[in-house]
């Protein structure tokens, strides 16, 4: 049986990462579940931000910010990065979460992210409650204990990527199938 | 320890929905990853589509889809839709998946879908190789086989969404906390 809603946001599950941003002596953290890639080529996301939220100005200003993607083990980190204003607090230190200095960018990325993107703001467009950054990813962090050394593959499926959907964190489960195995002929 | 890659599409995880359109006695199904909420209100989304895919002009011409979320039990057939092409064959048939009628758009959904989100199309951006849709949501239909009978509640959790990293789709896991949970008081 269906039924029909007033239309709203029911497009789940989405990451929750933690944005990093900053500009003139100030720097913030912010959770972000408004984000996606926009594009393969050349490599661009976007993060929808309301602009009365303290990181915007930073953001707009520096043009600039860090998606920094989350894990289970960051769940109550990255929830009080999005519950609470860093205008009057160190976010990072009440987070506990460290500076990684930036490489291609100015603003710092966060240590405890398996993956940092950084990017460099192409467009912003305001939609209603929320501004939408569209960015280019400019250079790509990724913590080495991830890779297997002896074949140098990337284990993002042993990060323990944390999920957002209608209201909850979750955890990565199991894994289903890669990429093309609906047609993949048996051997 | 840390190493730089160089720019490409590492943010993950993300929704593998279903987009349904339809155009000129028309329809078909494309899988997509590169999609999410760009507003909260109004309630807005985007979707990028490589222009040389058999749905992008159905889409651009007749300025409508759906959202269709996949559950782990749609794992198969939401990876067939990504990697066959409509031109030459009913997806649906061939999936085994059912058209439900639209609602506020002329395009089906997908009846095995636990929420489907209609969609207007507001704007269209090339960025390389996808161009962006942004889209309005019109219309949200959802299985009332979520909603628990007595209180009403919506409980999207029990619905076995799949999301999709880095290659490889995985079911829901355990749930970590809600929004807000890091700084709620202990009664």
């Amino acid at each position: 049986m269906k039924e029909n809603w007033k239309p709203g946001n029911m497009l789940y599950p989405l990451p929750a990462v933690l944005v990093s941003c900053a500009h003139g002596g100030r720097d913030n953290l912010l959770t972000v579940a408004w984000t996606g890639t926009v594009c393969s080529d050349p490599p661009m996301l976007f993060i929808s931000v309301r602009p009365e939220r303290f990181s915007y100005s930073l953001i707009r200003d520096s043009g600039e910010f860090t998606v920094n993607l989350t894990t289970a083990a960051m769940a109550r980190a990255t929830d009080f990065c999005g519950v609470r204003s860093g205008a009057d607090m160190d976010k990072w230190k009440e987070a506990g979460l460290t500076r990684l200095p930036g490489v291609a960018v100015v603003c710092p990325a966060v240590a405890e992210s398996p993956v940092s993107l950084e990017c460099k703001v192409r467009s912003e467009t305001p939609l209603g409650t929320h501004n939408m950054f569209v960015a280019e990813v400019v250079n790509v962090i990724v913590d080495t204990s991830l890779k297997d050394a002896s074949t140098g593959r990337f284990h993002l499926e042993k990060a323990g990527l944390m999920n957002y959907s209608h209201g909850q964190y979750f955890c990565q489960g199991r894994p289903l199938g890669s990429f093309g195995f609906s047609v993949k002929k048996k051997k």
